[in-house]
């Protein structure tokens, strides 16, 4: 079993964490770690405000039994040699100064944005650009640590990236505008988008998040060559809006293709790619990596984001474009907590284990 | 005073018509119009459920006294000599049969989609594209009628077609792109948006409203010619999404100009326009007929929808689009219950009436 | 095998009834029928919208298979000795008139409110009064049927009921108040509840619904006594409100006993009655049926609906009442579409079969 | 004109507090003070984030013109002789410290609960207790003070106790329960209420909030008698619950009165209560005090919330209790953040100033 620690693990996305790797085949939670004001503490009395005696805990699932008692350390204070794998769920500035503590002995999983635009380190999405892995090597020898940062893109790049994939791979991509209906679990929760603010509303500005998924996409979707990163040769524009959702991203896509495509090749294209990818074989891999409806109602966040676990990118409304000469517009629903987040994260690290890159 | 008839009254729409017609300088409400269902009722009378005494009025201000008591006719038993200006708050079967008994009489200002697409029939917005009224006259010749329809856009080309009419003067237009995210008061009440579908959700499509939308704004934006309206040059392309908002659709737009544009001469462009737009001594006329935020939180539709009354285009995050040579993207709120709806169409008589077409 | 029909199967709560059933261990769904605009089609293709191709189709597991390709039958059209047992998911209107057909020769298990108080018809929680399924053979005798109408509670009253039980039993009940706070999924989906009326709001009434819980929960908690129910000894008082959730009502209840009772008195009569529940072997069982939470902020519906898959009613905030001189306060979460309708109807049939009152 | 200093000017409720002290014809805002983070700014751009440029400003109304060029102070920096009147809007722990400063010289309204249970404090709803005011000489004279700490009641109280007056002054009160659906507003805004945990759901608890009601209805509607205030002879017992309202407090209440009391009279006597209310004459008291609505599907928080800008207490559904010999139930919206908060704060300062007890 992987030894693994969860670095910031009472927070929602922390909580996944400890969710997903419940039962896990492979990796076993021997560490968790949390802010100072935790740190001592039992996990399941860490989770409880001591005044009003509520808990605080977000997932639909119990907390795990595994995790109950566990004694939260403090997040800089984990002895490298006791792990083997370090999964983060900080914020940016905090990731920053903590993630390459570990880093110099152990691999890091981030779901932090603080590294991913650094020459040395590669966006991951398991089963899209698996051959950025490589780049890992070349982060070690260049900071000289044992150990490395590997982010998962922002969670609304993740969907994006998942679909526009194979539609590069067999009509190439010229064009993307994306305009994104986002669930207000991606803004965590303390304090998170306020009630009071986003009822009866849409917010149409989330700061920084168009300028990431502009980045990400065609980092993610670029080629490794020559030990670098040589960016995919397409431009992205996007509109990122928060809406009334619980969890689930929804994204509305416009693509110009650099060879014709009709809706029945896309789809067929997803289908195909979804059938084969490389990370079908992992112990937490979807069923369907991607889904695409026939029913123009669909995708929906509550009724698809849940879909195989939440790991699944649902598409739909996939129809030709009436704008460019060869285009293709769609909508898609990816569950921005599970596989824009811990979940992906989890896969990812099944996708490196497996590739012999931690151990 | 122009003595008017309400049909379809008792509606969310007919019921916007009833309260932004109290106390019109110039518009006196002579007849209003239900199904058979309620005709002979008092108005009062017909909107409450016999059952439950619930009373099925959906405005924030009361029931203007003016209509309480007034008694409900027939929707097609109005007698032609008996008003000047008819409005119609009916769904597009409805319109389809009773619009033209009407308009063999009189002017008809309609809600509905059924004659929108007619090539003798203009889509009016006042203060965006007031020559097209010239084809009212058209119409009348050529179908030997003393009235005439003049229909309103879809609620969700308005606020499209009124921010890009600065655009297409100023810098010309080539390819548009919007996403929408529309209330669920666009959907009417009976049976409207069922509140088990759209919590916590976002339904990505809205049956026919892409194709009005993208067929709208280029007639609407087209020069009157020749007799005819001759289609503006340039394609519009939409998804149309509706999501967890009472009223006030939001849009996300991305514009391809013909000519180099920056945000700040969009922003004059759009102010300019406002500040001189044609309809601005009309007496319901918007203090602002376009509103430019600089905050990029906004526009809201919660927060932006009711600016003044509902008739204002709220616009913000205007930014230069990153994929096309010249372009430019935005988010624009536009009330679809006021402005685009029965606030909208009395707007509308002020412009016929102070162009003496209707009297 | 129990040969099954399930009449009014492509309405919502058809729909949890058709999940219920598939691959249960003792009932096979043989027949389905609808109304006469759907019979005669495919489940599926019954469930698709012809203009606009969605899908009518609800709940968060996909169609069984088992079920796409029967053909919807006329609603009173099912021969009556081709099944062995009737559930209805019909309005009342409905129910009254269709109800008796089946009832003469088939026992029928119903939704609906048509029949529930009726002297010689039994209102059935499995686990609460099941010696009240003894006034079915009285029901059968009296109107001389081979079958008989078995109604389950509004969905309101489950909760309530199966919450009173235990501290009837110990402590008795002189007085109880209750606020409810239903979910829209409660009013069912055409035309339900519009989004229009319920965002932002609190609707103060539900038509009927408090006379429906008041009479209810004073017969179910009654005695079977010389072949008929003698209602209990205690007076309910409701308001019923409706509220912005999807599933699961929530009920704030005020209850006066007539002996002393301590919170941890009522919360150990609760637990105790839940581990000994009559019901607790048949194969749909929730593994706990009443839960008592100590985190003051639970139950929540959305997080505490779904517990052992909508069987199980969640209470909280177990405390003294401050106004009676014994008395107690508390929180209830009941699912209404699980628990409070197909699921609590296919617990009943169980436990009927489990008592040979079917085979 | 009284001069007036507003402290907590930034927050949710000072805001609320500058919009209504707009334009008073007796008021004149000439301090503004918050934390100090915020001193020395202007309050335009101290509302506005300086990474995001998103202006954290709550209002429907705009800023007003007055207040926006005014430099924010330190909350403890405002000289004593410059003002006549303190406005707080602070949290209870900042009240404790920060009030008494000012009281010493002042006269201090507050909105916060730190001094509210005193014995030598009254709570004060004008028009309701205002016999009470009696007891700030008291307080003045006891704690050797020059002004006073005058605090409103908690926003849920409110409603609860104006509608209980005339009942209590006409049928006697024995006891109420009471169970609240609370407005997010009324949690502030930050943190105040996460999205995430209301969406779809009820929180049935609110810390304190219960104790507090229970306590202070009994003190409002209490007598001043021998310079203390000897509470109201009935009890309260409340639930108090979130829901998924923006604002607008709805309370459904069951009230056991001492004598005989048909809905009907209740009706009337709240008419005649609001009819004749001691504050009707001041600058900004509303038309109707108490509004009982007929349509039983009202009084609903959307619907009913602004009547009269937020101050009248709407009621409805008054009907007969079917458990208590003399009882009475009814429903009730009112405006957390009007009434309740700032604006029935601003009645109170004029009914003081009318009465010359702040000059």
């Amino acid at each position: 079993m992987i030894r693994v620690a969860v670095i910031g693990a009472t927070g929602v996305v922390g909580q996944e964490f400890i969710v997903s790797l419940d039962n896990h085949p492979w990796f076993k939670v021997e560490h968790i770690a949390a802010s100072q004001r935790s740190a001592g503490k039992r996990y399941s009395e860490a989770l409880r405000d001591p005044n009003s005696g509520v808990i605080k805990w977000h997932q639909r699932e119990d907390i795990p039994e595994y995790v109950k008692d566990m004694i939260l350390e403090n997040v800089d204070n984990i002895k490298p040699d006791s792990v083997d794998l370090v999964f983060t769920a900080l914020d940016s500035d905090d990731a920053k100064v903590i993630e390459p503590i570990y880093a110099k002995h152990t691999p890091v999983i981030s779901t932090a944005a603080a590294f991913r635009y650094d020459d040395d380190v590669p966006i991951l999405i398991p089963g899209i650009n698996d051959e950025h892995t490589e780049l890992l090597n070349v982060q070690r020898k260049h900071r000289g640590w044992n150990g490395f940062i590997a982010p998962l893109p922002n969670c609304t790049t993740t969907g994006l990236a998942i679909t526009l994939k194979p539609i590069l791979d067999r009509f190439g991509l010229k064009n993307v505008f994306m305009t994104s209906m986002q669930a207000v679990s991606g803004a965590g929760r303390s304090p998170g988008v306020a009630a009071l603010d986003i009822f009866d509303n849409v917010i149409p500005y989330i700061p920084k998040e168009e300028e990431k998924v502009q980045k990400e996409a065609i980092k993610i979707l670029g080629r490794f060559n020559n030990n670098a990163i040589e960016y995919a040769n397409f431009k992205v524009s996007c509109t990122c809006t928060r809406v009334a959702v619980i969890d689930g991203h929804t994204e509305a896509v416009f693509v110009e293709t650099r060879e014709k495509c009709e809706p029945e090749d896309v789809k067929s294209a997803m289908l195909e790619y979804s059938k084969h990818v490389s990370i079908k074989d992992l112990p937490t891999a979807p069923k369907d990596y991607i889904y695409v409806h026939n029913d123009p109602s669909r995708p929906q966040p509550r009724l698809d984001r849940d879909m195989n676990d939440g790991l699944t990118t649902v598409v739909g409304r996939l129809r030709k474009d009436n704008v460019f000469e060869y285009g293709i517009k769609y909508v898609l629903v990816s569950h921005n907590e599970k596989m824009g987040s811990a979940k992906g994260a989890v896969l990812l690290a099944e996708l490196l284990k497996s590739k012999d890159i931690i151990s």
